[in-house]
């Protein structure tokens, strides 16, 4: 009999030592974190001229700096500030990408929480400047990788603002988004889900013009 | 009777105390660094809805970091990495921008040791994947910036590769690029000089099929 809890998850037993870090080696990425994957995927991108795509550097407050002679400056006091900005940016067949990247162990919805506001307003200024904005969310116990257009998760959003869900079910994930497809090389090959994004919006377009 | 120098430069007494750091306060820039001009460009495009342009933050290897109780985490070791883009990205009416700034205080010419080998292939590449990728060069001695765009200034990297000057004169800087117009608010307005240059590299394309 299976057991299940009241959500409807099955019950697994934990076979787990307490204390030992949980490393699940029956996935396609062993281990890999998500922002390894997006690197590799952009290295590959870029290597085969396909788009030029990059992480930001993380924004440090540089507060103190050694200059030893001889040798690099060492910073001996800094802090880590909140980005302004999304992580990804970069250029694709001329157009402007503009992404960030968040991972969820939860079997059946998206946390809004690890988004900041600020990281929203952000990607509605590239959307209106004609950018593709969009999140890249990856449910790393189902292992499975989507791409939410902007205008889609924007939503889901104010719906948390104006007092509704604090998350994105995995069911509402599958209807606004693209799945990425599991590929080889590169494993995760984001750009096969924007194009397909891109064209959906395309022909959305073109059957609303032909209505009217 | 003016003095020159063999350059054709005019002998100017210097009139600074030795040891005293020059600032030029009758410029219109009044000791603001060419990164505060371009912040403040960049908030004013973005609070107008002109254009989405931020500077990355200078990637930093972090190496040692502290958790104190009840405190932000204090980086303690921690060192500048060579930056492998450009320092300024964006979007603007849906086209990608890319781009260098640096300053020479030279009266005569840009010294090209500024550029970085990785900096001009990732201009390259962004330009060869339909983004605007351009140098904004500031002469600080004559308060002047220019527009370098991409495409010009590959000929005078590739003149120093195969051996020749290893700095772009001014008059070369005049031919090849777009000044910036003096303005009031912003002051740095580099879009306009980029419309002139998009302007005119339209011109050319139309020229060209026209004749074909």
């Amino acid at each position: 009999m299976t057991i299940r809890y009241p959500n409807g998850r099955k019950y697994q037993p934990s076979t787990q030592p307490t204390g030992q870090r949980k490393v699940n080696h029956s996935f396609g990425n062993r281990g890999k974190t998500l922002e390894d994957e997006l690197n590799e995927t952009n290295d590959y991108y870029l290597s085969q001229g396909i788009a030029v795509i990059h992480k930001k550097p993380v924004p440090i407050q540089v507060v103190n700096v050694n200059y030893p002679a001889r040798s690099a400056a060492v910073i001996t006091e800094a802090y880590f500030r909140t980005p302004s900005t999304t992580d990804y940016n970069g250029v694709w067949e001329g157009k402007h990408l503009d992404f960030e990247a968040k991972e969820t162990k939860s079997l059946t919805s998206f946390p809004l929480q690890n988004i900041h506001d600020h990281q929203v307003e952000h990607m509605e200024n590239v959307h209106n400047q004609g950018g593709i904005a969009f999140l890249l969310v990856y449910f790393s116990s189902l292992d499975r990788y989507f791409v939410v257009p902007y205008e889609y998760f924007k939503e889901k959003w104010e719906r948390k603002i104006a007092g509704g869900r604090k998350s994105i079910t995995l069911g509402e994930m599958e209807e606004i988004s693209i799945e990425i497809p599991a590929g080889f090389h590169p494993r995760l090959d984001y750009l096969k889900a924007v194009r397909i994004l891109l064209d959906r919006i395309q022909k959305e377009a073109t059957e609303r013009q032909e209505i009217e």
